[in-house]
């Protein structure tokens, strides 16, 4: 990842969303905090209040492992000409013991070390599936 | 759409990125550029400055239209709890009259009356096949 000025390598802000959805499927909520920039916030989903900063994100994301099965790319991730990257994806949780899906849209905003600054996830209650 | 206070209604923001993609595949850019509120800017691709208002705007899509052969929803289009929705999908378009395809993630914005504020659109260099 580019430590110089400007914005972070658009590989490597793409590669950053693949390691998000491997290392939750690998449980691993560590590996996802460490995408983080320390003063990032999260908005997940769309709508709901920020969670700002490394305490709140880490509580998030240890949180979030334990609840999600699997999270399965509905489409490869997208990039951009500017800080962001974006992908499509299906979450897989338990439900009450029972399977739901929701179709989600993250949004992933970087610093010029390739860190996450935002991660913006946009869905809706009629996004779930199975889930009440 | 709702005409109350607060945000549209999530039905009527998913439905309105619908037509986007039905009147581009139409090469209808009137019924895209109706879609938008006045004094909305868009961002295509993220990174590049934005278009503002509704000339601006007019001419982005009148001029696109043109461009593109097909939109391809490339999973179902999520929306949100606040005033946003989100797509996948696969711009299908002539490059120099062989076809190319671009991989974009579009993320809409509304008012109330559920007409659109912004639209952001992410793509990359890395995003496009056969286009060069």
């Amino acid at each position: 990842m580019s430590e110089g000025p400007g914005r972070a390598d658009p590989a490597a802000m793409k590669q950053a969303l693949h390691v998000y959805v491997d290392a939750f499927n690998a449980q691993d909520a560590e590996r996802i905090i460490a995408l983080f920039a320390p003063d990032a916030w999260i908005e997940d989903p769309v709508g709901s209040p920020p969670k700002r900063g490394r305490d709140e994100i880490a509580a998030f994301y240890r949180a979030s492992v334990q609840r999600v099965r699997r999270i399965e790319l509905a489409a490869p991730v997208r990039g951009s000409h500017g800080d962001a990257a974006a992908m499509a994806f299906v979450v897989h949780l338990d439900y009450g013991g029972r399977p739901c899906e929701i179709a989600v849209i993250d949004v992933m905003r970087f610093d010029r070390r390739g860190r996450v600054t935002s991660m913006q996830a946009y869905w809706g209650r009629e996004d779930l599936r199975f889930c009440a």
